[in-house]
This record gives C-alpha cells, structure tokens and sequence, in this order.
C-alpha cells in the first residue's frame, strides 16, 4: 500500500451555483475524495458568476454547508472588477481571467481589459489564465511587462508548452497544469470516446494532434502541475444539440497517473511534486495536518462511471483498464474515504483560505 | 521654402514581381519621389514571394533596373527557411514575418514556426511583424525570450499602442509604426471612401474606431515610424468580387501629416523623427548624402489621384483638402523630382544594403 498526501486540484467546475443537476459541492467533493483530491480550487465561470462580494458569498456559503474536502473559491476578472477582485484576493483562491472565452461578466476580448487587473491583483496572490496558443504567448507577456506570476491553465499543444519552457528559461514568473484528458487522449480518439455522440469529444482546449500529447510527455519537466478541468455535464447535454464542452475528471486523474507510472512514463515522485508540492506552493495552501491518502498500486480494474461520485455519470475514460486504486483518505486524523465509500460528512471541509 | 531630409518608407508593396498591372519598381518610386520619399524597403509578399535566393535576386534584379529612388528588400518568413533567410540577412531589409495571415510559402500559422528565426536571424538586423492585437503580444513575447529587437507593422489599435508603451517601459525592445490611414481615417469613414464599393474600404488592419485613432495621436511618443503600407491595387480589383485589402499611400503620406502639422496636431521636428531619424536608426539604414526634400509648407490644394504616379490610379483620400506640398526632392545631389515632375532616372535608386 502506497501512502501519498492528499492531492490538490486547482481546476474544478463545480457547477454550483446554478447547474446543480450537472454537480454540486457535495458530489464535486465526493468525487474528488474518491480520487485522492483532498483540496479543489473552484472555477467562477457558475451561474452566476464569481465575480463580486454577493456572488463570492453565494457559492462560499454552499461550500461551506455541503463541502466534504477542503476547497478554495475563483473569483473572476471582468471587464469592470478590478477594484472589487482585488479586494477579494484574500479570500479568494486567486484570479481567474478568460481570455479566448467572450461571456457575460467575465468577458476580456481587449487587452485593455486585462491591465487594470495586472495592475491591480496582489502580486502574492495566483493568477490563473484561459489562454490558448498565441493569447498563452499574450498573458505571459503581462506576466514580464507587470512582474506578476501567471498560472497557464489546462496547457495542450506543442507550441504552449515550448514557449513555456522558454519563458521560464528566460525568468519570466510562469507556471501551467496539464489535464490528464490532454496526456491521455488526442484527436484520434474521439470516435472512441463519442460512441456515435460526437458532443462527447467536445472539450475546450480540444483534444489535440499526437504530436502534441507526445510533446507534453517529451516536456513533463515544464509540466508544474496536473489539474483535472473537471468539468461535468450530463450525457443527455452531451448528446444534445450544441454540446457543452467538458470532460469530468476527478476520480479517473489518479488511476490513470498512477497506470502511466507503472509503465515507466512518469514516476510517483512526480506525480507528487505535481499534484501537491507544486500546487501548495504555486496557490500558497496552507499544510492539511494528519492527511494522507492509501493507494493500492497493484489493483487492476476497469473505469467505470456507474460506480463514481460526480453526478454527471458519464466518463471519457469509461472502460479503460488502469492499474492502482484510491483505498482511503485522511483527512486531518479522520478517514474520508474508504473501500469505495465516502466517509466525511457534507460541510467538514475547510475553506483554504480561512 | 521647408527644407527636409529625404524620408524613408519601411513599408511599401512595390508588387513586382508578379502583380506589375498594380505598380512595378518604376512607378513605385516614382511615387515614392513625388511623396518626399527617396527610400523605400520593399515587402515579400509578392508572387512568388521572396523567400530565397533566387526569387530575393528576382526582386532585386528589378528593383536595380527600374527604381527612381533608393529601396532594400525584405525576405520573408517562411514554415522552413529560418537557415536561408538567416544568410540573406546582410543583403536585405530585413525580415518580414506574417504572423496573422497564412498563406503559402509565408505560412506561419503555428508560434513553434517563429521560433528558428528568432534563433538564427542576426541580432542586430531588423525583424517586422505583421501582428495584430494579441498575436503582437505574442511577437513581442518572443522579442523579450529571445532578446531581439522586433518592430510592430502598421498599429491601428488603442490595445496595441497601449501595450507596445507599456513593454518600451519594461525595457522590451520593440519598435513600431502607424500608416496615415489609421491616423486620418477610422471605420465611420468607410462610407464616404467606397462611394458605393464597399471594396475600397478594405485594408488590413481595419480601420478602427474613433476611439482607436484618438489614442494612436495621443500616444505620438510611442510612435516610432510613420509607414505607409502603400498597397496598391487597381480600382477594377477594388470594385469587383473578392476586393484586395489595402491602400495605396506614398503621395498622400507628407501632405497629410503636413496639414496635420499645421492644425498643430504633431510638430515639423516629430515628422522628421519618425520618417527619417528613427527609420534610418531602426533599420540601420546608410546616410544618403546631399539628399533632402522642399517643401511649400503653405500651398493648399486638392489630392487628386488623377495627378499621381502610383499605377493603381486612386486614393481613399481622393478629394481631400490639404496644406503643404512637395516641391523638390534631391537625391544624392541630383534633382530628382520638381514641379510635378519626376527626373530621376529608371535604375538610378541605390540598393541600402550595398
């Protein structure tokens, strides 16, 4: 039995407020526990969005009554908050800005827009940016021309992780995650995934070329953290017309890290620099005394979504064979998870930033 | 009787070879003469574009039997010739990179392709980009990584202009230019340009809002060049199916900025800045000696493209009242433009790179 520290994800949709019928805060941290996860930063994207003191407060409060790992809360950069986000730094997981996505609050499609946050944004404090291809190359010059860290989500192509590695090569404060779906699976792929429903392929980023799955394995070095984007809608959305994008991911990450580390491609090590070393220092999280999870590395088994937690109940990976199984979490002293149960009661988890 | 140095154009379509029906090196530098202009760096993306040493010698063949006035030549950035244009960078203008358009031998619409001609081309030979909005970010990204001057082609936006100050302040070393129709020209008058053709408002980039253009006058000191992007194309290609962006620019540019100049909006000494010192600083351009122009600074008339020697026969400023008139242009002692008309002789301009 192999003995981990409570994993942290900084890239989770929790969907509540608002879509409770895809997930809320007490099934996102069951799935969460059932995967290892014992800390999830949540995404402001909600309906309502995350972007002032009453929609912060809205889904703190749901949190905090129906949580069962610990959690932190976005809040998202608009064209009009820069005041008001910074004000919420403190309490907030950090700064999350869109910046291929054009949505309600949390639109940016000027650079404008994005100034006063760099401005702004307590140095100290992450910032997190949906930015693909030449916006990545964007943000990251507001991370040299500001002096404030960036942290690049969900990198997927070639191209985002070479000029990440050449940032940093260069000095400039820049960190990125990569989703186990984008490690995983490429373009080829989604016929498989699809099942005859192509709007279960659908992902943003999209799934790549071979070429540039090979190039995020070629570069795990640059690689500071795995997030799961989880992101789950329901297969009836899935298969509707206009597909949302959006794979859930929390109880599969795991597995499938802990199957490429049993044939070579990784190693434990660092599967834990990455989802939690790097995460706690990159989020300045706060240690979780008496945490730990237990992992049978030699069990081997079939992903299956009926038997998860996220109310989703679909998976991408449905029908893998992965080798190495979640068997329990602590967490702080008392055991969270165990043999396929959740354990911890809704509202024990603790805001990180309490 | 204003007495000025010959000006210098980092930013002229000749179109020879391949489109002489538009203009070839005779009639462009005989506009170029007309305008003030008595150097011009001529543009790759002509057919077949300049990308090698045979079709640079194809150029500069023509442009030493034909050119009026003194020219460079660009190579352009190609998905393969990083080696090659690389080794013709002591005979050419410099390089041109198409980051925003893609089309054959030009293509590169991937940021992994910028990266060998950031590597090879030499440190201190001029790199122009054809970026706009947050690809300009990204190129002058890859300016800071890469520690290589880049200048920014024809700004248009607030965004842009904005940005570029803020990176000058951080010590990035990019450069940048403005077209006089994105100074003298926003979107609202497209209308009055086309008379009916919507055609002829196409330029690349667009013309922006008023917003836009207030702040590229605003922001006169991050201006580092004036450039005309003098882009011919006849009117039948204009008015017709499929209608050709661009402009053409090089008679209009001085008496535009002239009138300008007296409606106190720039000063005398800011036209020779940024049309003779800092091109010539920026694209290390040799001294022409016994060169400079005349100019009546108090002669008003109407632009008239039937008066001018551009092939392409229009002007989107046709009608337009101005104040200020090139006189003569002597180059290298010679007359070589007075009264109207031009006397310099076909194959007399100089290569600048020789």
């Amino acid at each position: 039995m192999l003995k981990l520290p409570g994993l942290i994800d900084p890239h989770v949709h929790v969907r509540e407020p608002g879509a409770t019928h895809k997930e809320d805060w007490d099934t996102v941290t069951q799935a969460a526990l059932a995967g290892g996860v014992t800390a999830i930063l949540a995404m402001p994207n909600t309906k309502p969005p995350i972007f002032d003191d009453a929609t912060f407060d809205l889904a703190i409060k749901a949190a905090s009554q129906k949580a069962r790992c610990d959690y932190g809360q976005y809040v998202g950069a608009g064209p009009d908050n820069a005041d008001i986000a910074a004000s919420l730094a403190p309490k907030a997981a950090g700064l999350k800005m869109y910046l291929d996505s054009t949505f309600g609050e949390l639109r940016l499609d000027d650079m404008q827009l994005w100034m006063p946050h760099f401005q702004k944004f307590p140095k100290s404090a992450p910032m997190v940016m949906h930015s693909e291809s030449r916006t990545m190359a964007a943000a990251i010059l507001f991370s040299a021309i500001y002096d404030h860290p960036v942290h690049i989500a969900h990198v997927s192509l070639k191209e985002e992780i070479l000029l990440i590695k050449a940032a940093k090569e260069k000095g400039i404060k820049v960190t990125c995650e990569v989703c186990p779906h984008h490690l995983f699976l490429s373009k080829e792929d989604i016929p498989a995934i699809s099942h005859g429903h192509p709007g279960r392929g659908e992902v943003r980023p999209r799934l790549a070329t071979k070429e540039d799955v090979d190039n995020l394995w070629i570069n795990l070095d640059v690689i500071d953290c795995f997030a799961t984007d989880h992101a789950p809608h329901t297969l009836e959305e899935k298969d509707g017309e206009n597909p949302p994008p959006g794979f859930p991911g929390l109880e599969t990450m795991l597995p499938l890290l802990l199957t490429a580390a049993s044939e070579g491609r990784l190693t434990i090590d660092q599967i834990v620099q990455k989802l939690y070393e790097n995460p706690r220092r990159i989020f300045n999280l706060p240690e979780q005394p008496n945490t730990y999870i237990e992992v049978d590395e030699n069990a081997t088994y079939e992903i299956k979504a009926s038997e998860g937690f996220t109310r989703c109940g679909w998976t991408p990976f449905e029908g893998w064979k992965v080798k190495g199984r979640v068997q329990k979490v602590v967490l702080r002293g008392k055991t969270a998870f165990e043999d396929g149960k959740v354990l911890a009661e809704a509202g024990s988890g603790k805001n990180v930033r309490k």
